[in-house]
């Protein structure tokens, strides 16, 4: 058994609901869907998921509701009307949009989580009509008939494990089952929605409820690349990528995936394969536990702006037993997250992403380090890259931390940091913001394109 | 004026005074002079601080201490009889070593302060009493008359900011002064000892409280070494060296100086040189606030055993704000100092030194992490090596990285981990404590010796 999941790009409109339908029956095993809203069908066009949050953000200021209700509606109908469905659905789904946007408004919140909702809810029904109407024996699962147990956190909500048992029953269903994405019930019966991009979170914890063979993620993409495809022209594709790899990367600048939507699925060690509904045939990028290392000991490499690192420097620091300790206090108590703390024997940096700082903020952390913990120096350097080189065979092999320096110092790209820690899943490393793209396309030949360049020995440069 | 001071071997025989006072001949300049107590003249012999410690703890448990007092005025007398001084100040020695031996013990502490110290008062008193038997005026000068005044805190003092004020005085006195290292006295009058070693202490407080031009520091080698001479075959010398980089080469085994000792000379800004009293002509090694870099970007490559490191992985750990901190607090809780904490996305870190750790508390602190931050997967490795590539100059160029880790694949070593925080002043790599000297030979090719090893191109190798 598997369970496909269909972005909004896949679900868009009946053109794209027919490649959906085909490579179900391409497939017996694909026994359970899960659907996002429809998403945009072209660059300019507006998601359902938009649209209902414009709906909902009038009704809840008594504004007419009329237009945003009719624009909604006409997606459903149009790709209704394409696929030759009868009226009794589309009917069906203005009546339940009627009855959402007149409903009980006092909550806001669970108001807004209703109305979101039923962008999945509706394209499940619809898309269940449409499998039946072509021939597949297929059911429309509410996300509470399946069992779906979450915390009443809207918006956010999280799996309560008794899901997990809940959805065991699904195994001796004999038709395809269309389940919405995106949301749960609370076990006091709320609906209440993941955090966005959910879909992909029903998706796996229907897999690992199911105990699938497969879960299949479908997008609009073939596979995920090495390196970013804004930087490097034509990357390899990655055929097949661990989960911790796959997390490693999603950190660094590689969106393809929700990466907390991976746990449910991870810990039942399900693997997980992302594929495009646009080109089914492409083998796709498989994640999986464990992977044969010896053909690509670096899986890909990933970057990312918008980080800064905060310096700073104490005579004798290393002998001060809770120095670090205090440090990360400071951080903790102003809402900071850090991401690493590369330190020398009497400096210590730390790297955190800049959109947590303020100038207010900034200034007053940087007051507080110096005055609390009595430094000799200490700087902020704005505008950095963390470029990550990601891949779990890195550690069975030497020298790959001289192959990925060598490719830096040949881009003439400095680098500021270096953290590589025991587990070698990867290294990281920060450069300048304007030094990156430079860098990934050095790594790239460095690992994946077997130029010559490798083999010229290497000169100090002077910066 | 230069403050010069004498370690143990230098002031362990007459042939060595001789020598020393050669020395202060040749530099009119030479006008305060810290000696230490008589160390060893050949391999087997005993540093009189140690027969000090000895006679002092026989004397604390009521036994016989006639044998270790005759062995300590023995000493003093062979020297003073070498000199051809007169037989009062061996007498003046014997009756103060007696003095001591007999007065109240009953804080233990302070009276084993006041025996060791006396190895080095003694000295100072009868090194005094040669220079001006050959003719060079010169005065013995307590530390109380000098001024040291420092923490009540037996064997561990600190020097108060007073002493400063109270050192000036001494740059009025035209005769050379021998002052005694390793002790000052509290405010209330009492003997108190530094730290083992500490007569560098001694000498770089009164450099900075006599605003000297130069505190020389001899000892019994030409320089310091870019390597451990005991792995690599004739290293090269260093002929300067900035403060930051002695610290972070005498962190990882470069044990020349006790380098807290540098702290009063590195605040005030005067240049420290090491040379060798028993070739007073070499240049020695000097250690200043800024160097030219552009010749020798690394000054050196040092090297240490004794760590392990403790690494956890845990499922979204980035995610997790106080994560690293409440490490840190549970480290910190048991009286844990860390030296590196190398993370990555999902896993971190923690290096320390091992002798911190009993099988009971290691047991307990892995135990302790992994129920109280509730991680996946908690392990330890013991047995590994820290090897600092230490230099301020690395910060101006770009690829020392790079020739660094090639140097490791050159070697076949496997680098655990690395860590480069943004001063850039030293690079940390930790691996097998086994394969460190292969690792510090590699290094030591890569930065010092120009063989053509650099010019081979990098493969890959299956560890």
């Amino acid at each position: 058994m598997k369970v496909a999941k269909f972005g909004g790009t896949s679900v868009a409109s009946a053109e794209q609901l027919k490649k959906v339908a085909n490579i179900i029956k391409a497939d017996p095993e694909r026994k359970i869907i899960v659907v996002s809203a429809p998403g945009k069908r072209f660059k300019e066009d507006t998601k359902v998921t938009d649209l209902l949050i414009a709906l909902g953000e009038r009704a809840l200021k008594g504004e007419s509701t009329d237009e945003q209700l009719t624009a909604i509606i006409n997606r459903y109908k149009d790709i209704a009307e394409d696929l030759n469905l009868s009226k009794e659905i589309v009917d069906e789904i203005a009546e339940n949009l009627k009855e959402l946007v007149n409903s009980d408004c006092s909550n806001k919140e669970r108001f807004m989580d209703r109305l979101k909702a039923s962008g999945e809810d509706n394209n499940a029904k619809l898309f269940a009509n449409y499998l039946n109407s072509i021939g597949i024996a297929a059911s429309y699962v509410n996300p509470k008939e399946a069992g779906i147990i979450v915390t009443d956190d809207p918006g956010n909500a999280q799996t309560l494990p008794e899901t997990y048992e809940n959805l065991k029953k699904l195994k001796d269903r004999k038709e395809v089952l269309v389940v919405p994405g995106f949301f749960g019930f609370s076990p006091e019966g709320n609906l209440v929605t993941f955090s966005r991009g959910g879909s992909d979170i029903t998706g796996s914890i229907l897999a690992a409820g199911v105990d699938a063979e497969l879960y299949e993620n479908f997008t609009d993409v073939d596979s995920v690349f090495v390196a970013n495809p804004n930087i490097v022209e034509n990357p390899k594709e990655i055929k097949e990528l661990t989960y911790k790899e796959m997390r490693e990367l999603s950190y660094a600048g590689f969106s393809v995936f929700h990466d907390e939507a991976l746990i449910p699925a991870f810990r039942a060690g399900i693997p997980v394969c992302i594929k495009n509904t646009n080109n089914p045939s492409a083998p796709g990028t498989l994640i999986v536990a464990k992977r044969d290392y010896s053909k690509e000991p670096v899986a890909g490499i990933a970057s990312d702006t918008g980080f800064c690192s905060i310096y700073v420097s104490k005579y004798l620091m290393n002998r001060e037993i809770g120095f670090g300790r205090r440090l990360l206090q400071i951080l903790e108590d102003e809402g900071i997250s850090y991401e690493h703390m590369p330190s020398g024997i009497d400096d210590t940096s730390i790297i955190l992403r800049e959109n947590q700082l303020t100038p207010e903020k900034e200034e007053r952390v940087l007051k507080r380090i110096k005055t609390e913990l009595n430094v000799d120096t200490i700087s902020i350097r704005h505008n950095q890259a963390v470029i990550m080189v990601v891949g779990e065979g890195m550690t069975s092999y030497i020298g790959i931390s001289a192959k990925a320096t060598a490719a830096f110092a040949r881009a003439g790209v400095n680098i500021e940091m270096i953290n590589q820690g025991s587990s070698e899943v990867s290294m990281m490393f920060a450069v300048a913001a304007e030094d990156a793209p430079k860098a990934v396309q050095a790594l790239y030949n460095e690992f994946f394109a077997n130029t010559k360049e490798q083999e010229m020995p290497l000169v100090l440069e002077m910066k």
